[in-house]
Order: C-alpha cells, then structure tokens, then sequence
C-alpha cells in the first residue's frame, strides 16, 4: 500500500496548490498581500503557514526517497511568495510521479535513520505509518486551518478532492 | 496495511485523549471551566472542538466496520464534558481492539456505500485511502489545532506518541 499511499499525497499535495491559489484569490478580493499568508499561524510558538506547507512537502517526498532508496531533490526552505510555494509543491508532485509500486518492495524492511534519531533507527513499516503518514497529513491540516482561520472559503471537498466514486446500481 | 494503520488510528486516538487530559489541566491552572472547549472552534463555520473528537472517532470506527463488515456500536454525539468526550474515545479504541488483521482480508474489493453518496459506491481501497486516512487525520488535528490555538502545551511528541525506534548498532 506504500505506492497506493504515496499517490494519495501526490493527489492530497495538488489540493493543496488548489488552496494556496484560492488563498491569493481571497488576498486580492480584500485587497491585501496574498503573500502575507506566509507568517500567518495559530498560535505564537506554532510553524507558520509558509512552513506547514515546506514540512508537508518535505515529509512526503523524504518518506518517498527513505522507503524507495532513491534520491530526493533538495529545497533550500527560502520561499517568500505563494507563487514560490506553489512552484515547490509542484516540484514534489512531479518527484512523486517518478515513482512505482516496485519502488517500494522492500519497503516494509528498510532501516530508516534521521539525524534527530542519534543512530536508532526505525523498520520501513513503522517510520511510515507512525511516523511519515500521521505528520504528512498533520502539517497538510495545519495549512488548511491556518488558511480557513483567516477567511478563505475552504470545504471538505477541497481536501479531500474528487473521489473515485463508481455510479450506483441501475435498477430498471 | 489496513489491521496496522487502525492500530496507529487506535495509537493516535490514545494520544487524543492525552490531549484532552492536558487540556482539562491547562483550564483549572487558568481557573477557567475545561469544558468550554467544546465549543471552541478556530473559524465560525468550522465545526467546534466536540465535533472535530466526535468525527476523528466516527471515522476510525466506521471505517473499521464499513472494510470489515462488523457491526460498530452508535454514540449519539450527546457530550457535554471532556471528560465524556474521553468516554466515547475509550469505547472506540476498545472497539479497534477487537480486530485482527484477518478481519480486514477481503477490505481491498468491499463495496462502500454512505447515505450521502447517494447509491454511488466506492471500492474498499479507494475509500480507505481517498477519504478515511485523510479525514481521520484531518479532525484529530484540527482538534489538535484548536487547543494549540487556545493554549494548551502540546507538542509533536504528543502528537505522534512514542515511536518504535531501535536501539543504535553497538560498535565496540
């Protein structure tokens, strides 16, 4: 399900760029920066709008490269712009694209290390579902909410996007 | 995946209820009554603190029952204390206990219907991964959220709950 889970941030991630667009939409209708957005943030000591997107971006495509063994592109964490934002999201949505299930066959046994783990180190299986999974979707919900706290007109169906849904039974 | 990913929904309800712990802490340290919480909310068209709990639940537990076909026990969304609210999180992860990973073997192919789908179906995996992991993650942290906003001191390390990390290679 690693492949399966990967696509669904790719697709969760495309939501996101829909937000950020509708956010600057919002910014020009009252007539204010839509790039102020970027320091915007629900509590003092809590990451700021610009960062919740940088961490939700970073933990999908770090989580994609540990669990596949291939490489990641580096962001420098230096945008000062929603365009900039979106232009980053974008380029994660692509790295994502590049991947197939067959990237991910031994993911269950990888050994996963972070600098902030001091050399302990965590199975492919349990860094991704207590760790990559829960923290993706944490900073993904932190964006929606600083953005919905600040008045732009976000609904379920921005989040979650178009489902696969199959027509019902015909009954004739 | 699906047995592991309840259980890290289980692990996280459990963090939740810390959060709610916490929370009650933080109001009688401000001599204010904890159970206003409840209605706190961080935009006037969002659901308030209760809801965000009362979903975060729903969604685990229907999503347990929907992949499964065992039948889940009703809450009648009545709260009116945290510490009710900590009743109904126990009950449902008393409810995810009573699974194993065989109850999940025919989840991927499982046709999933809600009454606001309106007869349309979607298939076991793609409401799993399109709408329950995301909506899942979705009300526990803007639960989460909502209190950080209000004050309360939670961190990541009571997000995601004490990992599964091993020990580092010994190199003597």
């Amino acid at each position: 399900m690693y492949f399966e889970m990967f696509t669904q941030m790719r697709k969760q991630l495309a939501q996101l760029d829909l937000w950020l667009e509708k956010a600057a939409e919002f910014a020009r209708g009252k007539s204010f920066d839509p790039d102020s957005f970027l320091g915007f943030r629900l509590a003092p000591d809590q990451f700021a709008f610009a960062r919740q997107v940088q961490i939700a971006c970073d933990t999908a495509k770090l989580a994609a490269s540990r669990l596949s063994g291939k490489e990641a592109p580096a962001f420098p964490d230096t945008e000062q712009t929603l365009e900039q934002l979106r232009d980053r999201i974008g380029k994660v949505i692509v790295y994502l694209e590049g991947f197939t299930s067959a990237d991910f066959d031994g993911a269950v046994t990888r050994s996963i290390s972070q600098p902030r783990w001091e050399g302990k180190t965590m199975s492919g299986a349990d860094y991704f579902l207590e760790h990559a999974v829960p923290n993706f979707f944490f900073h993904l919900s932190h964006a929606y909410a600083i953005l919905r706290h600040n008045g732009v007109a976000l609904g379920k169906r921005d989040y979650l996007g178009t489902l696969s849904l199959r027509p019902a039974p015909d009954h004739r």
